[in-house]
């Protein structure tokens, strides 16, 4: 017997209780008990993302939502900034230019934020952009996105909105999406909503409405226009994956009751110290300036393949991330999102330090167990 | 306490066993166990298709898998005949309508099949027809189209290609879709497939892939040949929704120990006498000259809204579906496809018996209950 511990950044573990209540036998979408299921689900998700607007429900993974947002808000010519600093920011700038959108790319170093001026000098320089399209957290590379800061520049434009993947950022730090001024904000079940993968949202704010109706590209599955008009009488457009929508209701219960604030701070704790453990192993955080805390992206120590940590780790039954595209090999991910708590990030260190000896590097005089259980006693 | 019994279309019963099979501890998508699991469903899928080709997977309701297959085959201007004989025959057509295509709608009236000597005139006339969009199974009035015969049309013409919505088809009747040149054939996970809603199904002929080559519609989530090469190396373009893939790798191996001859022939067995026991009744099928095997389509009896009966076998724990569009209150549909044994349709003739008699319905000399027993017996 191998014990399995799941420690990689989406899909994330799923509570045994959510578990159960997905295993209870199928309820049909348009009966009266899928109703009020589906009632509660809204009001849950409103509360999730901090917002009086409707949360769109599909059956997808996020890139399902991600490209929605695209067909349904813009025109083909529309002028928009696409921050890439990762696999999901490159996400954002593929789909705009299939959808013949004008995409003018910021190119951030992996690893590095993107800077609140450079957006700022774009936008004045180029006038006409209709979006700033971002990540609040790129899963990547374990960066977060200074979102807030971008949402003070676009909500003073008129014409401009700002796009948000926070598919690892909600549930795990503060994105209050009305008090900020956010126009869209994606994400999916499979993260810090401690759900199988296969259900995506999208919340959109007024402004981000009047870009719907304007918008000229088809839509059909992605239409959500449609699936507001149908939320908004209880149901949904198409049939909706009806047992992950069970579990939803049960995540966003346990979510509610340790409130949205407690579910931040845990995150910002599970973090700091899992950040603190990396440090104290003599390892280099890949994005020490603005680290987000979904998941801690490391680099692979000199002489040693991230890949052979990855490996080394799975080896010994826990489940991790590698890095992906031109950092593969290079850097490895821990996540600490979800159903996670202070023995998962001391689990992921001690499977650490001893892949790492194993690998043959040199351990530096301190245990990153030991720094990270500190954290967690102050 | 008061017992739930499912007898709708779709969503169907999903077996114990699978969603026991869910309810294990999430397995992440790029780990080996993954690829084990996903390899035998490529390999269940294509024994359940019956076909040498790929069968695509994709995280999303059978709807876009529908919408995939017009964006990844077809340009705008393109000339398709639509069927249009229900509710998702209208789909093929808004769908075509929606991305440009010239659509040439055959009406069909509700509840009959469309007629092969129409489709080959039109297809004589119209010249350079590029696809024929049809039902194989059409949900909304239980009708069973002739695909096979539309296919031997479709297969002596170079450029054009038939396009079958099975999604209550597959696992359901024969449709074996190299034997008879069926081009696409697409289905979802919450019908004779026995899964929770979440997952569609698209397979494609050679011919079909030809035409993706050619397509110029843009597409991103429901990329097929994105899709096609991630299968072929064993994985997926996005994250798949792992729950209802490991449930998806029981469904396949239960119906490889039944074998596909064998469940076609119990939903054969469990149709006829769903057939039987409704005219025994004294009560006319809404599809009498070409039901399909799914789901038995009931005109209500004069004086009695089909809703009603919905709602009275509601009241009883039992869910069936009503009609949809210009039919509901007109009639209602009761389901004998997927986790579906003959004690099923027993209940549903009895609770229907039941009904009626409370809605003030007379019912005929004989029991729909004893003569579907006849012919289980027989």
């Amino acid at each position: 017997m191998q014990k399995q511990y799941l420690l990689a950044p989406g899909p994330t573990p799923v509570p045994p209780q959510v578990l159960q209540a997905m295993a209870l036998p199928i309820v049909h979408h348009r009966a009266p008990a899928y109703k009020e299921i589906f009632a509660e689900v809204r009001e849950g998700l409103r509360y999730l993302f901090q917002t009086e607007q409707e949360v769109l429900v599909f059956a997808s993974s996020g890139t399902g939502a991600m490209e929605g947002t695209i067909i349904n808000l813009f025109s083909p010519g529309d002028k928009v900034i696409a921050v890439r600093g990762g696999k999901f920011g490159e996400r954002w700038s593929d789909l705009g230019k299939i959808y013949g959108l004008q995409v003018i790319d910021i190119d951030v170093e992996w690893g590095q934020a993107v800077k609140v001026a450079e957006i700022a000098a774009l936008l004045e320089r180029e006038g006409d952009v209709k979006a700033v399209l971002m990540q609040a957290s790129e899963t990547s590379t374990g960066v977060m996105h200074p979102v807030r800061e971008v949402a003070e520049l676009t909500r003073e434009r008129e014409d401009t909105i700002v796009v948000v993947d926070a598919i690892t950022g909600v549930g795990v730090f503060a994105l209050p999406m009305d008090e900020w001024g956010l126009d869209v904000v994606v994400t999916g079940s499979q993260k810090a909503l401690m759900l199988p993968p296969g259900l995506a949202f999208a919340a959109l704010s007024q402004k981000a409405w009047k870009f719907n109706r304007d918008s000229t590209l088809p839509c059909y599955y992605f239409d959500f226009a449609k699936e507001l008009k149908n939320a908004e009488k209880g149901q949904n457009a198409y049939t909706p994956a009806v047992s992950l929508i069970v579990g939803l209701r049960e995540v966003l219960s346990m979510i509610k009751e340790e409130t949205l604030a407690g579910v931040h701070a845990r995150h910002a704790r599970l973090a700091t110290a899992m950040r603190t453990g990396i440090e104290a192993l003599g390892l280099e955080l890949f994005a020490p300036d603005a680290p987000s805390n979904a998941v801690t992206a490391v680099k692979a120590p000199a002489g040693i393949d991230g890949q052979d940590v990855v490996k080394t780790l799975r080896g010994m039954g826990v489940t991790i991330a590698g890095g992906q595209d031109h950092v593969k090999g290079k850097i490895f991910r821990l996540a600490h999102l979800g159903y996670a708590g202070e023995f998962d990030v001391l689990t992921a260190l001690a499977a650490l330090e001893r892949a790492l000896a194993e690998l043959g590097y040199e351990l530096a005089g301190r245990s990153g167990v030991s720094a990270a259980r500190e954290i967690f006693q102050s």
